[in-house]
């Protein structure tokens, strides 16, 4: 099957908005098995948008349109799909009662422009938008199927899950329910991940189960993607591949869907009564950022200590002197968690290497956690620029954070760690 | 001029890279007076390049096209920029001299593969790329002269701007030499910004200088695009505007051009020996992390120290317990100077108020800036989202310690301020 993506408006047409609903959309698309050929993007202009219109439905067997379903005079979608079309544009009662009801839910009288989004193609079917009055819609144009989404990223992300894909899977004849499962991983490259996990869409010989990859350092995001007659079927071919991801990627599976590592650490401290001071040093203080900025961050993060050495770290947490050493980060995670009476302390020392900055530079890690029953700690050695191993280091700090609460090993070699 | 931009790639058409690319470029191309009328965007395959390449060969006057240009197999736009065209693709010999001096001056043999690089249809100029192995040109398919450009960004960016720009004014009758002048400030919306300088352009009767705006929360960028005969002639028109602008915009402006206001503050920071502690609640630490991350950071940077409530605060600093007030604000920023030895201490507290996260909440600010002669203090209310409220706070403490070290008043209102 054919796709094509046109995104509409000004602002994304001048790179004042960067075009990110397009990347959700051709991701998503691409984790379900859909293959997206043309991505067109033109401004909020009547005589642009019907050519582009008239382009795609010559080409594509399906167009998705985003955005212009707004209530503002440039908002031109639904306008230009009728004339593209060839039929009228009519106001659609079922919308229009859809969004009284919204703005009655919300105690304020709809305003009269708004009326303008219920003016459709007299012949669409909605796309339900259960989160704004934006009204998605369906129709054929030429010989493709159109469908038409709100520019808002949620509400637009919203109805590609819920309503798009599902008829895009339908009309390839591929079986209507899926489900994308994701891992999250710190400490594997993709290439190794690949190979750790050869043959396992195989594991489902039909070929309904996909596995994909994402790297953004310093995680990796394994994707299996899964499509199913129902969710039974789909939890049913899922569960021995789950099984055996975890089983390869193991104790470097730091979150799995919508979880992050912050959160794991957030919610594994809460759900023991615990709480957490760190003490950092050339990581600008993001690990502490990283914690105390979840939302539920508040509720475990006592203090965060940021200093450009061992020795000033020493100081701030009224510690004896310290040094860049295993003993030094030791030291500094037993003073932070005392002196913020938390149950651990977790303090992380970064060295680059000196000179200009380049892929072949590289940076020294001292590592510890400490806790009533004392510390443990963890050294390693990394190459990259100055930001690829701060970035690390932040990393590293976090994790081996969660492997501690988990009793996990924290010493397990990383592919990004050099000898 | 009717320009389109033909991004290509399936890292990007599948949406594992967003488009980054095409903003820039439409930006800068909006910048100096031209509009793009088409993105089109289209993987790594032969048949459909080659028809993207015909349609915009048909309706536009000028196409860049954006990737293709590598050394691997899946690099395809010289291939079907020669098919499009109509003519031979042939060795260009001064491509391939320049990229064999290139790997010399790295001590380096060229790779075979390389060489793909330097196979250009018969009818092209060369579009410089002294950055890169990726050669850009340029030559007419159809009614429409088209630019290729590499997709690696930093090379891309330079040959539009060095390039691609210069050419497409000549075409479009517009004199070549173009300047682009910027100004990041704080404190004030676009809407009033736009009421401000109104009438700036017309200090420049013949419309060769075009005022813009690029919010992004926190900060507001005020752009400058100037056309001029030459660099002189530019200078001459530039003058009077830029003190304009300075003048109506004032204190507010905290940057201009590449400058940040992390690079501001440290730089004025390095002038006068000084240096500086940070104490923060609620903002997750994230003023020390621009300080300290800023690659000069480190030579100006003391201490950080981060807690959940300005009691924690006091306790890590040693400092006799602090609560949630001006006064409080000016003790902490006392400790944090004192025990870190720095000439300057900064503190912010934040108290988001209580309820869900929705667009009318907000927050209180207290602020306050140590030195030897005593501190300074600041308060202020916002109305937002937590986030916005967050990155407001951690905005308006950088920029009152910009304000600080240049004499400025630190309290001057701002618009994202509530009474």
């Amino acid at each position: 099957m054919r796709i094509e993506v046109i995104c509409t408006g000004d602002e994304v047409l001048t790179g004042k908005t960067i075009n990110t609903n397009f990347s959700f959309m051709t991701q998503r698309l691409e984790d379900v098995g859909l293959e997206v050929r043309w991505g067109t993007t033109v401004g909020d202009d009547r005589e642009t948008l019907l050519e582009a219109f008239k382009v795609a439905s010559a080409r594509a067997d399906a167009v998705i349109v985003n955005g212009g379903l707004g209530p503002t005079v440039d908002d031109l979608s639904q306008e230009v799909a009728a004339r593209a079309a060839g039929v009228e544009l009519v106001l659609n009662e079922e919308w229009l009662t859809r969004m009284e009801a919204h703005f009655q839910r919300r105690a304020r009288v709809m305003p009269a422009n708004n009326r303008k989004q219920a003016m459709l193609p007299a012949t669409v079917d909605i796309l339900d938008n259960p989160i704004g009055t934006a009204c998605g819609f369906t129709l054929p144009i030429g010989k493709a199927r159109f469908f038409f989404t709100p520019g808002v990223p949620r509400e637009m992300r919203r109805m590609i899950d819920e309503q798009v894909i599902p008829r895009l899977l339908a009309m390839s004849g591929i079986s209507a329910t899926l489900h994308l499962k994701r891992f999250h991983s710190y400490g594997i490259g993709e290439s190794r991940a690949d190979t750790l996990l050869t043959g396992i869409e195989a594991m489902v010989p039909d070929g309904t189960v996909k596995l994909g990859f994402r790297a953004h350092y310093p995680q990796l995001e394994t994707k299996l993607a899964v499509r199913g007659v129902d969710q039974a079927d789909i939890e049913r071919k899922l569960a021995p591949v789950v099984a055996e991801v975890r089983k390869h990627l193991g104790n470097f599976i730091l979150a799995e869907d919508d979880q992050t590592l912050e959160g794991v650490i957030v919610s594994a401290l809460r759900q023991r009564g615990g709480s957490i001071a760190v003490a950092e040093t050339a990581t600008g203080g993001q690990i502490a950022a990283r914690l105390a900025t979840h939302i539920e961050g508040t509720q475990v993060f006592r203090q965060g200590a940021i200093a450009s050495s061992a020795e000033s770290l020493g100081n701030l947490l009224g510690a004896s002197p310290s040094d860049f050493s295993a003993a030094g980060a030791a030291q500094l995670a037993k003073a932070a968690r005392q002196q913020s009476k938390a149950s651990h302390g977790l303090a992380v020392l970064l060295q680059i290497d000196e000179g200009p900055d380049r892929v072949d530079l590289g940076g020294t890690i001292f590592l510890a956690i400490a806790t009533e029953g004392g510390a443990v700690t963890r050294q390693a050695k990394m190459r990259g620029g100055r930001g690829w191993v701060l970035q690390g280091a932040v990393e590293m700090g976090l994790d081996c954070l969660r492997r501690h609460l988990f009793d996990l090993p924290i010493d397990e070699k990383i592919d990004f760690e050099i000898a």
